[in-house]
């Protein structure tokens, strides 16, 4: 868990503000739930691998005979840390459904936890961006959620990020077009996820050790070396078709080129700068979801900076009723890294260099005086040499800065800095 | 621990973002430190009896063993969440000095946990609004602190706060001069602290009943009684001296009048006005204060509404080397509740009550526009009964509406709501 120092935590602030107000003006509307939820609800099955994760919160006021009786660890604990948002969505909708509009979109921007080792890029708390819309059974949600989300990602600065669509729908009818068994198919899908770090011949060759039915790989394999067209980068319903082996479900291809029509109309998007790009081998982690799904990918960095996708079956789980959701995740600790800093928000910041003699009362109304006129204003002891003290100011986003003396402590002469 | 819905959430969102304006405008940085701390470190004795409340997170790949060799709960223990923000600062200061400046104004708004019962007014996660200067040994500080923490409350619109100020060595000198021992002189502190819960009254029978030295609490008695005036509305050396019993010490009520004036002058306040108010019996919870102590009242409310004071030795028990440090602490869950919400912050919010067979490219398109005009935008549905629903989307702080109809989804006709 990381200390975030001024410079950074402004940086990280100015996207959080960003990012909440892009999505309210699309029309969502933020909501927090506290960082602990039940540890059984945590350990309901809801979050994959990610439950291991959980760090556990002790009982409070256990005995030493609580502590000998114990069977497990799991035993000493009620509460545990949220090792991501969708389990504290899933319970808040449930429990808060009646004071809430018919389609309910979310924002959900908090830190999550997990118990994870240590390493470059990867840390035990780390700030999720969820938006989420429950209640809207149509393509609609998803195309909401697309726009709202590249919207986001304009304003935040960053050019030439584009996403990546597929559906699980679609993915599993080509497993089963190429002849994968139905209880090959969630492990299959595993092996086709790695498609990116292993490449196509790493993936057969995974799947033939693995022991899959070998005239399903063979047609995969088969499949891999088609003939590849461009057309992918218009995103039409031609373009999929193309993109998959015979026999898609129609109706699940039209859908899809319906997200991106409304996704291309709203932004007023030439189709050929390739927003979104049908991607026929992208399958997404968790198992829940059960239609379209998306990454969004930025031709800087290898990993994703964000996706989701529809899962109508979760949210109903803790409702005991189904319920329509699609949700979109920004990536937001990678945006951090990967957004230039801006040296503070403040149009005008200014230091106040001052003698140590100057009276206080007189210090802290220049102070107040300037600060009323809008500006920042830090105060800092006149050093000796003052040249470096101004090189740090301005790297911390200082404008302008003055001396202020004794004798005159009412007339100052502000200077641009840097 | 408490959900928050829309429209608290977006109340608490945007006083937050109030005082964080307004402490950077008044020179103050932004840090932020993980929820959990080592639990050693929460228990090494900083944190009064807040550490008591601390929850402990369970240490991770415990074993059956483990459990059975566990001679105290703690023992399985290794991280707790943070029971205050002063715990966690002491620490970041000793990690990352170097780096900071030499007066250090730090600003921390984040939510800290205590396993108390559940009660009206309790939580057990609440957000504390903390602000410290590290590094500077004059009473400069804490007209800082003041000036900032003042404007801030005049930002967030509460009119008619107040300040009571005192400072710890008066407290001590005080008793010293009345008759008490040194020993008695803590336990005594904690019965004058219920002053105003217990009147004076009940503070002498407490004192006698707990055995304190007879002739200390009679002249305590004494000082009670004696003729009051009103001049302590004017917070001057003389104003602060009257109020106190013969033998105050000199230099300490010179440097508290200091501060006043450097707040009343920086305000351009009229002293009459009685913004800063000597209480020579204002304590303060904690022990660590060495020096000015404050609480900032409101006549609408009866417990305060934040505090703080200097507690120079605090910082350099984990540096071990002294530092000084003031600091004050806004009541931010107190003034979420006395502030009235303002039915969020945009000036143009638009409801776009759609027929359901809107082509979702049009509607889209429609709704991007509007965005990119600068309003929040809100997809609904054309209910059967549109008056309720329009009532419903005012309360939420929509201004504006407008029916879509799949026939003409260009030309919508805004109305204003409510």
């Amino acid at each position: 868990m990381r200390d975030f120092l001024p410079a950074e935590k402004a940086h990280r602030e100015r996207l959080l503000a960003l990012i909440r107000a892009s999505y309210r003006a699309h029309g969502f509307d933020e909501i927090e739930t506290p960082v602990a939820e039940d540890s059984d609800r945590l350990h309901a099955g809801l979050g994959g691998d990610n439950e291991k994760l959980a760090f556990g919160i002790q009982k409070r006021g256990l005995t030493h005979d609580d502590l000998q009786a114990a069977r497990e660890p799991l035993d000493l604990v009620d509460l545990g840390l949220r090792f991501d948002l969708t389990v504290p969505l899933a319970r808040f909708y449930a429990s808060h459904r009646a004071e809430l509009p018919t389609v309910f979109r979310s924002i959900q921007l908090a830190p999550v936890w997990r118990a994870e080792r240590p390493q470059k890029g990867r840390y035990r708390q780390f700030v999720q961006c969820d938006i989420d819309i429950i209640g809207e059974p149509t393509n609609r949600a998803e195309a909401e959620l697309l726009i709202a989300s590249l919207d986001t990602v304009d304003r935040l600065g960053l050019e030439g990020a584009f996403v990546r669509i597929n559906d699980r729908r679609l993915l599993i009818g080509m497993l089963e077009t190429l002849g994968f068994p139905a209880t090959e198919h969630e492990r299959a899908l595993i092996t086709i996820d790695k498609l990116d770090k292993v490449g196509e011949d790493g993936v057969i060759e995974e799947l033939r050790e693995a022991g899959f039915t070998a005239s399903a790989i063979d047609a995969l394999d088969a499949f891999f070396r088609r003939p590849q067209t461009m057309e992918f980068l218009t995103f039409g319903e031609r373009a999929i078709r193309k993109a998959l082996p015979e026999g898609a479900d129609d109706a699940v291809v039209r859908e899809l080129a319906e997200i991106g029509e409304a996704v291309m109309q709203a932004r007023g998007a030439d189709p050929l700068n390739a927003l979104l790009r049908f991607d026929p081998f992208l399958v997404r982690g968790m198992g829940y979801y059960t239609g379209p799904i998306f990454e969004l990918a930025h031709p800087s960095v290898p990993y994703s900076l964000g996706g989701g996708g529809r899962y109508d079956g979760m949210i109903g789980r803790f409702l005991g009723t189904d319920v329509p959701a699609t949700g979109f995740s920004l990536g937001f600790e990678r945006l951090v890294d990967l957004l230039e800093r801006s040296a503070g928000s403040e149009d005008r910041a200014v230091a106040l260099l001052h003698d140590r003699d100057v009276a206080t009362a007189d210090l802290l109304s220049l102070k107040a005086r300037l600060v009323a006129e809008g500006a920042r204003v830090r105060l800092v002891a006149r050093p000796k040499n003052v040249k470096p003290a101004l090189d740090v100011l301005a790297a911390d986003g200082f404008t302008h800065f003055a001396f202020v003396t004794a004798a005159a402590p009412d007339s100052v002469d502000l200077r641009p800095l840097g």
